[in-house]
């Protein structure tokens, strides 16, 4: 059947037909129902289509991440997409919503998708199955790029930020803002990212003679709800922190959400310095003091190092490790006027 | 080789050799180096590892959006994930940024995936490759359930929400509030729920007798940049609209963006609804007025309605068409204090 067989059929003419399959120019509805119709009821395949069809499949690259409600990693897969776009390769994403036991799933999965490689944030850099995993892939031809967290005892390549230095820079700001009493809400107990925040904070403390006073650690998850009740256990401390050092975005905002249901004011009855910007927030130029970095060049670094293993055929040479700028964006959320 | 004969080539005890394949409890560092270096040089793999491995691959459901940056998708896949997870799905994602060659490559691929199911939101209800696959998918035996956008002259399993009725009790409201002019920032022309807003808004304005001008008609593409332009494009206006009714969250965002540079104010110099809530502004009680509804709940009944045709076999009984609730959620932003 061709398309001289369904204007036939209807009693339009071809060029009426071929409106209909492009999807191109004005055909009455009655019409168009009727074309369709034909379509449906004897299997036609406009040839664009079952060209299409049988062509080759692109080459995938699996894309696992921990949190993809997290606009960081938003703006990772963004650079991830837009390197692998220009690059003929497609991108399927997984999410493992910081759940080791599914990131295992996942692996298991990529192993049957037939990748070409696999770029992954893993959840702890201590776990072991993960580990058997990535270096399983690498060694069997799918090269492994890891993205903003790093795995122990071995090497892939890579793309992270300085996490103790800009994180000691954020604290710095703080202290220098004026205040002594600065909390800090972690990232959970396997990121490491997060651990090596806390170790930055640690380290800005100590080298300007602050006590690190275990009560001012609260416990985090890089989520909503968790800072949102770490924030309200720190304020209600006998004596509570005038600064807070927030480890993520989604930390940021669970401090917030608390600040703001309690009509608490930032630079007076409390004083923030986040981790990672929040553009929602920027666009409605919210005054927000943060440590930032540029999420989406990390994802178009990642998506380059895998194609240069892809293309290069330089498979057993060096890995690559990449560490990114990061910036201390002062916008006075870091001040504070009354200094409980 | 096993966790003894470990024990015995690093002169240690088995219990250590254990601690760090388990990674539970305190070990030297350099005795963990140690172990891992003899783990390997051997390729030794634990067996809680190696059963792992062998273990049947899960089902995995591919989930098509078009804009994974958009909150709002993240929501959706959030309560998508959800469900998956309790019924044991993985979920591969595939973000088509809005592109139809993207969306048709994707959908390529999903064939050579050998994927149980698939849950799409198609970029435009007119595309007849996109249609074609889709049929070919459920025809297969790969069902495939539509979230928030349909596809013409086909049906299939959807969630969907009243496009037109929402609109127009959006446009309703700000009418309420006294404004007589009022534009409407559009989604891509592609989009049928895009579409169908333009047309609940028109369908408001005519029942309240006042003229829909094609000049407060703008063309948006539910992102960021482009509302911005038109939201200026619209304020230079010899008579520029005193409500915007902004299409989605994005049309939103890039609207407040252009007020907050020129230091305008909402309900004062423009009152705003938009569709679709977010979550960030509502955390610090940013007085926005919007049509809300449940993106998660949406993901979580499109689940559902996979799961029942996978797992009842009622794989050739009627399509079911499920309409979720949405509200009208008034904070201030469609009243007006001067009306120019």
């Amino acid at each position: 059947m061709n398309i001289k067989d369904i204007a036939k059929a209807t009693g339009v003419s071809s060029a009426t037909v071929s409106r209909v399959i492009n999807n191109s120019g004005y055909v009455k509805e009655d019409t168009r129902k009727k074309i369709m119709k034909v379509i449906n009821d004897n299997n036609y395949i406009p040839s664009a289509v079952a060209r299409s069809l049988s062509i080759q499949d692109t080459a995938s690259i699996g894309v696992i991440i921990p949190d993809i409600e997290n606009p960081f990693f938003s703006s990772v897969i963004r650079g991830i997409s837009d390197v692998a776009e220009k690059n003929n390769y497609n991108i399927l994403f997984f999410g493992t919503n910081e759940n080791q036991a599914i990131e295992h799933s996942y692996l298991k999965t990529v192993q049957g998708q037939r990748l070409k490689g696999v770029i992954i944030t893993p959840i702890s850099e201590n776990d072991m199955e993960t580990r058997e995993y990535l270096i399983r892939l690498n060694n069997s031809g799918v090269p492994v790029v890891l993205v903003d967290r790093s795995i122990r005892d071995t090497e892939f390549d890579g793309v992270f930020i300085d996490n103790i230095q800009s994180a000691y820079e954020g604290v710095e700001s703080l202290i220098h803002a004026g205040h002594k009493k600065i909390a800090i809400i972690t990232g959970p107990e396997t990121s490491k990212p997060g651990k090596e925040r806390l170790l930055g904070y640690k380290k800005a403390m100590k080298a300007y003679k602050l006590d690190v006073l275990d009560k001012y650690i609260a416990q985090g998850d890089f989520k909503v709800e968790k800072a949102y009740k770490r924030t309200k256990e720190l304020l209600e401390l006998s004596m509570p922190p005038t600064a807070i050092f927030t480890s993520n975005n989604l930390t940021t905002l669970g401090c917030l959400k608390y600040l703001t249901e309690k009509n608490l004011e930032i630079g007076k009855d409390l004083s923030i310095m986040g981790f990672d910007d929040i553009e929602t927030l920027k666009m409605i130029d919210f005054k927000l003091s943060v440590i930032d970095r540029d999420a989406k060049l990390q994802g178009q670094e990642a998506m380059k190092l895998l194609i240069e293993r892809l293309e290069n055929k330089n498979y057993q040479s060096e890995f690559k490790k990449i560490i990114l700028p990061h910036s201390v964006i002062l916008r006075g959320s870091e001040q504070i006027i009354k200094l409980i």
